[in-house]
């Protein structure tokens, strides 16, 4: 079973790597540019065909290692 | 209208970040875990409503500075 993993910085969260993104792009060309914000993304091949487990671990994954909760937010999809 | 930009390795590259992430979690006690591939994750804020040229700005911002094709394909979705 593959499951993907979104971890991204929470909004109020400064972003500086994005601000760099964000200023490369518009230096060029790309002037329509209002944000840009940079996360990380995971995927995670499981060997388990039960989605309800799998969530539930992918879940305890992120909150034990994946993400930092403090700053982060993180999104789990199961195929 | 809000972008977002998954750039993830190509399969045939080895992707160590990924192989540390799975032995992490192994040995957290996630047994079942066959595979960990990580990548990144962008969110872009564009100051356009019009989606095909969004689609082409994303694409070419993607192929100019943030994938580097010879090791990484990406995937643009617009909501």
């Amino acid at each position: 079973m593959l499951a993907k993993i979104y971890i991204t910085l929470k909004k109020d969260v400064l972003d500086p790597q994005g601000s760099v993104i964000a200023n490369s792009l518009k230096s060029l060309g790309f002037n329509n540019i209002e944000d840009v914000r940079q996360g990380k993304f995971i995927e995670v091949k499981l060997n388990t065909e039960n989605k309800e487990t799998a969530n539930k671990q992918l879940n305890e994954m992120c909150e034990k290692l994946l993400a930092n909760l403090v700053i982060e937010d993180y999104k789990v999809e199961i195929d």
